[in-house]
């Protein structure tokens, strides 16, 4: 009997119509790998969540399948979901060396970097895990040590983009490595996952290296103290502000959280490079002259909590913004951060600084391919198959328009959904199922303990507030003992509102007499009673609805 | 004795330091115009609010000096407060036609309409109110019919642009009145007021008429439906989609409420040419091939109960989007909306329409004047003082620096507040104090009776939900006869919680014997006493603070 040949699982757990929340599971028979494991940040209606993970279901089921993890970078919505994806399934990791050190810091707050087992890689580097042939390929993104994947599996190659950009002049002298692409898309690419963030967008990204220009201009004619906020990530943009500053002849100082401890990881690890004497610490700011100091911050996207925000508001320990301070925001907002980033620029122009943001000067590059650097890539890997991922539901469906203007057949692109499975094998691919996927919500320490009912109601507290009332009632004649008494809280000023809250009162008052004498004293028809006769006296004369809670006491 | 010669006041009640909320007041002795009395949309931490008016206490502290308002245009945001303050202090109303068209309408959905003075004006029309002597001047905008006044006061000339830009190709061929601008100019200007929207885009607006071009290119490669979503009181380009659906043999259907009301109106009062016949029922849609319709509709900032939203999401009762659609949102999302038009834009897209918007291609153009106008206005006009509206901080200071740019001396300008009374005589301005303004709050029926602490309250249900502590205890010696009882909402998954409930109502319950032990009997010791031991026990169990309300019932 001839060996039935198996094909390629592709089965992408996040990414997938959204932005954020990475996450691609290979699987061939025994087999399973993971490519990336990301967060994504809550969406205006999951009130109160700090981040969303992946649903891991189905690699829980296949737990003794996977072999590991593979990381192509280290943003968070590549490497966020480790702590409580590894806290349920405990595999190695593998990734380039400043992916890793951010890895291992992140764990460390969870306090599970003991158990983890973690494996450094460099481009160029290939590991074997199970039937898996990985190669790790140099690529440029708005972070340094991002790769781009090329899996050898049994039916082919697959090459995985990850994040990436085309900088012909990136700032750590290392490109993308081409020439690695058109080899292998010489000798033959199965299928190709690319990412599709920038798709929208014509021509070509810029270069991070232009920044730097417009930093040098900036830094050239500068009088006072310069503030740059930028993503803590974004160690080539910080290596650049370093470099003009250094120019310049001023100190730099750190501040926020992540900025610290990605500037420290990044310093250790061989990625900044810092002229000695040159990094002051913020405590000493007022050592120097204004025209000497550069402060590097965390806060370009207007976080409320970020230092940024708080030297604005004058809310921070260690500085405040001050006339004449000069404050470039080297950021661009992402979508949804609009407003936030509006109000921070607004507040440091108050407080007499200059500011400088990306509608007013190229201070800011994007990390992401658009369409010409997607076409060069496409073009280079000739892939079998093609599976646009990282974007919504508009740029996967935009990212396949441009494969096919490049020639390829319709039936060839896969625009998937997180839970596909897409099978693939040496010469055919189709989407032969699902398996369970979706958004696990984090909010505190709980994973995954607020649902859509939470949601709801939190929805309809934060629009309407509630109305409690509260009635003690005989356990023998069910008569009222107390009450009823109503608190509100998010509905109305209480004390300008004497006379609803006594309407509201003598209603419910009623509707409970009606309720005794028809003799009906089943706790559920009382309870909708009060909220129904409630409902409607608030509706009619406030045109609001707030959560009526009828609770009732027995003694 | 000579006569003292007294100044003019001029006090921004609303449109400084934000977007939106216009309404300026122009004081002379006893005599008080209003220009503009506009609304503006809740910010995010507005929980549960509709719009947002402006503080009035000042208007309605010299009602009797109050000769009337003054409306630049029909936009929301300088006509949508008048349903409430003319509800406090009915004064006469002056605006052009489809200003007052508009104001109608709205009036009417108040029941209103027959108390109130309307009176409309034409560009060119000069009316007399107290001192003042207003004249309506020609100007272009996003909507038809708007004016920048020029009110001639006993101590000069003031000019308000109101909102404009300059277009040399208006739709309706009549360009904003330059010569005018030029003439007073010449004559001498006191004071300018103008609009800062645009202050931070460089060059020109381009014309109107350039979105009509891509609506003929696009049409004439549509084989489909085409939908098109603008705001409903863009007139100009709605003509536009009805020329380029004539010149394409199309017939034309309208959707959303706000479009059939603002087409209604639009064609009663002769600002839209519709030939005849071509104007058809929404529900006769399908007499028609796909290739002969256009259907005008709402929703191009994405509002989840838009008509667009509902087409996209099978809710609308009348049509659907289908596999071969093609929709147009001619619009660029408000700060703030760019997350619901995204939502809206991958809805369609999954639905198989395919979609054109803004970053696509140039289907839309912005009402505002951009730096290259706002120069022009300022070298016609030559104010000797300026006064930037309309526009957020970074607005009104980057018009201030255009103005300075331009030759102004930096004393001459005044970035002001809300509420700043700015006094000019013939020779010198100053902002001499402030009065009441701020943000009056409308929730259904409710206006201003939602403040800081509602919101505050909302924002925390919102987050973490509430616990509600029920117990009754004796009149005689305050021993507990019921309970605790505890009720969540907002919090966690009740089900999957019960142990976390049930250690909240141990720990309650503990609380309370130890107060009983110790014979503490106040309600407010007792109700803190709750609060913090179980505040305490849940942050340590879930690092979440829901809302924590203690009842406490005597029997």
């Amino acid at each position: 009997m001839p060996k039935k040949i198996s094909k390629l699982k592709i089965i992408p757990l996040g990414g997938l119509n959204e932005i954020g929340k990475n996450m691609t599971v290979f699987e061939y028979r025994d087999d399973i790998i993971v490519v990336d494991c990301g967060l994504s940040f809550p969406e205006d209606e999951m009130l109160g969540i700090d981040v969303v993970i992946p649903d891991i279901t189905y690699l829980l089921k296949n737990k003794e399948k996977v072999k590991g993890i593979v990381l192509t970078h280290g943003h968070e919505d590549h490497i966020g979901a480790l702590p409580y994806v590894l806290n349920k399934i405990n595999v190695p990791i593998y990734g380039t060396k400043l992916t890793l050190g951010l890895v291992e810091n992140k764990l460390k707050e969870h306090r599970m970097i003991n158990s983890i087992n973690l494996n450094v890689v460099k481009p160029g580097d290939k590991i074997t895990l199970g039937k898996f042939n990985i190669e790790f390929i140099k690529t440029s993104h708005s972070i340094p040590d991002a790769v781009s994947l090329a899996i050898d599996t049994p039916v082919g190659k697959v090459i995985h983009t990850g994040d990436f950009k085309i900088d012909f002049t990136p700032i750590d002298g290392e490109m993308i490595n081409l020439h690695r692409f058109a080899e292998l898309g010489k000798e033959g690419v199965l299928a190709l996952l690319a990412d599709s963030t920038n798709v929208e967008r014509t021509g070509y990204t810029m270069s991070e290296r232009t920044v730097g220009e417009t930093f040098e201009n900036i830094f050239s004619n500068a009088k006072g103290r310069i503030i740059v906020a930028t993503f803590a990530s974004n160690v080539h943009r910080i290596q650049q502000i370093i470099n003009a500053a250094y120019r310049f002849n001023r100190k730099i100082a750190v501040s926020g959280r992540s900025m610290v401890n990605v500037v420290n990881v990044a310093i250790d690890l061989g990625y900044l490079n810092i002229p000695t004497g040159m990094l002051i610490d913020i405590n000493d700011l007022n050592r120097y002259p204004d025209n000497e100091i550069v402060v590097i911050t965390t806060g370009s996207q207007g976080e409320p909590m970020s230092a940024l925000s708080r030297m604005a508001s004058s809310e921070h320990k260690k500085m405040e913004i001050l006339p004449g301070d000069l404050v470039i925001l080297s950021s661009s907002p992402i979508p949804g951060n609009e407003k936030t980033v509006a109000k921070v620029i607004n507040l440091l122009f108050e407080k007499g600084a200059n500011v400088i943001y990306e509608s007013l000067a190229d201070v800011h590059v994007s990390g992401h391919a658009c369409q010409e650097e997607l076409k060069l890539m496409h073009s280079l890997v000739k892939p079998k198959f093609f599976i646009p991922v990282h974007g919504e539901y508009r740029h996967l469906r935009q990212h396949a328009t441009l494969a096919e203007s490049l020639g390829m057949s319709k039936e060839n692109i896969f625009v998937a959904e997180n839970g596909n499975i897409i099978e693939i094998s040496k010469d055919s691919a189709s989407i032969t199922g699902s398996v369970v996927s979706g958004n696990i919500l984090v909010d505190g320490l709980g994973v995954g303990d607020v649902g859509n009912i939470v949601l709801r109601d939190r929805k309809h507290l934060s629009e309407d507030g509630l109305m409690v009332v509260v009635v003690t009632i005989s356990k023998e004649d069910g008569s009222i003992m107390a009450g009823p008494d109503i608190i509100s809280r998010g509905f109305v000023y209480v004390r300008e509102s004497e006379d609803l809250m006594e309407g509201a009162r003598s209603v419910v008052k009623e509707a409970l007499q009606k309720c005794e004498e028809n003799s009906i004293k089943e706790w559920a028809t009382l309870k909708s009673a009060i909220k129904e006769t409630l409902k409607g006296y608030l509706y009619q004369k406030t045109k609001r609805r707030p959560m009526i809670l009828p609770i009732i006491m027995e003694v």
